[in-house]
């Protein structure tokens, strides 16, 4: 069997299949758990929250209690676009609560975000019409290692290095290169331009007036701004600033059931202007045929009244804030006298560590750590593609020196694992680098 | 917005777009029915079986009685390869049932089989490292119009022409062409060999000679065969003949629970040798990160068991076959005294109907038929890529001459839907040619 370009670059070892491996790896602990119980820091999978379960597990009696809506549901395809009802509330939710000029032609939903963001990049870069190659710019690396290798075409990811600020002794925070966004913008053809806010994997948060001038920067090149909402408002809301959400007719908004506890329904949904919106629906027609509904028919009703605002409000927010607030003080007094850094966690599942000059790189770091039984990310993982110079992200150094954790862990994984880390980054320092 | 050439492509108002273009709008029927009440006999919708939605929706429940269970298969990500449980019961119900040498590591789980043929045949299509274009080779045109559209490369589908043989004074029977399909494995590099069985649009099922011979050919060069099994055993078995199921690892079998009554989980099958199920998986991750497991999770014990292949002998196929008996019968006698044949109906849920020397195109018949409410699928929508000798195949006149319909609509449609055929068949008989 010979494969295509295509099958080449979509079965290369990288990234975030090597990952996957090494997660397939740790879910088969403790069979061969030698360094002590597995501490899973890695991996993005969002907190059992009772609460949250409650809900959705009654919801799903709801929808069984009525038979024929039950046979319904389960036995009729969806369109490639979504349930009408469910892109209708959704519309209706983000027009009263934030006056957004959207309806049900604006609203796509997937089987999960990532392959509405796969869809997008590649209708957006590689080769157009007139021959020349479009690229997706991140105005500020590092970014979701989900999206590195999902590009058709190569080297096809033109990125900045932000600005990082040290606040206090403990904390920094990334900002993003506005200036030098704009001047990838004047050179050349850029089909979009892709943040995630919150930002995965380092817990950064964009201002407002950081989106702000994204968004007239996308207007005035005529490029949408997609803006990976995972993690953001108003669900699942795991954000700690006041930072606001923002949608105008430049943005592709991507938003997901995912993290307010139905990963495993796959409901991606995409807010764009109609033009976008029709482009992605074709799109999933070809690929995927159609979107799983079920998820959307859980969901729905909690869209319409708005519960699911105080749901993200009052259960999940402050779940995750105060796993957060556990972890930061954790490390506060673990980390004592090294030069460890935490970005400002501003929102997300993560945590995202600088080892400050440490002597060992990222994945040396994280294969001792492994040999513990602790799984964390490498911080090389999330550096993907070209500086506007066209040096490589994964040449640059900061992130060598950073890991991902996942804080949503449960309370024993989690402190016993950052002690692991904080006993492992001491040996580190303490050594000659090799 | 400038798309790329990938998003050009993808977003083309052809074949699948402007079919569910038209479903969309039929859907909203009866809101503007100046024809008369629908008649559905467009679209892929599988019937809604009683016995059949009472399994699934007594799944649910079990799953929903099991508080912790339930939160555990809602809350959490799938890997990219799908549920290590079901991999492994289906695997074994194939190795019981046939004798396959297959274990979970030649089973991937996807959303929906549609991606998953996208994926194959992307990995098998296009340039490859050598710069040589690899095509996909179709031993037998008509084909699934779900495929038309879904190479990401242009011109890579390459066809045969079949052998029809009349049988009797109302039945046809394509043959697949396996000296053209050898003569263009041997004159050009061919990246997969792809054929649905039973056949849509045509209700055929290759037979097993036929089969043998295409999958000597296929391990013969190297080149997978891709067997798109969405309607056959052993589930949703709706297969009328004696035509048994074929693996071998040189077969890349794709499977669905669409058609067994659960087309809003997007849940699809692969069962491939490794290599094959490796790259799959690969793709899936990065494109779709995880595979949903409700439908997993749903089907698995019965698949264990071995009860999915009782609900299929004994509920699916009857309901399927009953149907199909009748619309044989009322076309019978409908199209009595006009040239009209019809497929022999060995499998799937549609019929093809041949209205030979039809002085109307099938596009023109379709536009009748929907003026009067009865939806239908245009033949030529089956009829894409090119021939080996370089014709199109959407100007081979035979598909123009065919519909498509789907029996398993409920009965009143089928009936009335029939008759409104019938008529406006022989007035267009009746007229001469413009």
């Amino acid at each position: 069997m010979t494969l295509s370009s295509f099958g080449d670059k979509f079965t290369r070892k990288t990234g975030i299949l090597e990952l996957m491996e090494d997660l397939a790896e740790a879910a088969a602990f403790p069979a061969d758990a030698s360094g002590g119980p597995l501490c899973m820091l890695g991996g993005g999978n969002p907190a059992r929250i009772p609460e949250v379960e409650r809900v959705w597990r009654s919801r799903m009696g709801a929808l069984l209690a009525d038979e024929a809506g039950f046979g319904r549901l389960v036995g009729a395809y969806d369109s490639a676009d979504g349930m009408s009802a469910f892109r209708s509330s959704l519309a209706s939710l983000f027009k009263k609560e934030y006056g957004w000029e959207v309806g049900p032609e604006n609203v796509c939903v997937t089987n999960g975000s990532q392959i509405a963001v796969w869809y997008l990049l590649n209708l957006l870069s590689g080769p157009d019409a007139k021959g020349r190659r479009r690229r997706i710019l991140f105005p500020l690396m590092p970014e979701y290692v989900g999206y590195a290798d999902q590009a058709v075409h190569e080297d096809v990811f033109v990125s900045c290095k932000p600005r990082i600020e040290l606040s206090g002794d403990f904390h920094f925070k990334y900002y993003a290169d506005l200036e030098g966004a704009e001047a990838v913008l004047r050179s050349e053809p850029i089909g979009g331009i892709l943040v995630s806010r919150p930002t995965n994997p380092s817990g950064n948060v964009l201002t407002d007036a950081e989106v702000a001038r994204l968004a007239a920067l996308a207007a005035r090149y005529d490029v949408p701004l997609i803006t990976d909402n995972a993690y953001g408002l108003p669900f699942p809301g795991i954000v700690f600033t006041e930072a606001a959400p923002y949608w105008d007719p430049s943005i592709v908004l991507s938003m997901s059931l995912s993290k307010i506890g139905l990963p495993s329904t796959r409901t991606g949904i995409i807010v764009a202007r109609k033009e976008i919106i029709a482009a992605l629906s074709a799109t999933n027609a070809i690929a995927s045929l159609a979107t799983g509904t079920i998820g959307q028919a859980i969901a729905e009703p909690l869209i319409a009244s708005g519960e699911i605002l105080d749901l993200s409000r009052n259960a999940v927010k402050p779940y995750y804030l105060a796993k957060r607030d556990k972890a930061l003080s954790l490390m506060r007094s673990l980390f004592a006298g090294m030069p460890i850094r935490v970005h400002q966690s501003e929102g997300a599942i993560f945590m995202w560590l600088w080892f400050d000059g440490l002597p060992i790189d990222s994945r040396e770091l994280y294969r001792r750590l492994k040999a513990r039984s602790v799984m964390v990310l490498s911080g090389d993982y999330f550096s993907f593609g070209s500086f506007a110079d066209g040096t490589s992200c994964s040449a640059w150094d900061h992130p060598r020196r950073c890991i991902r954790i996942n804080y949503s862990s449960p309370d024993d994984q989690v402190e016993r694992g950052l002690s692991i880390i904080a006993e492992e980054a001491r040996k580190a320092y303490g050594e000659k680098p090799r």
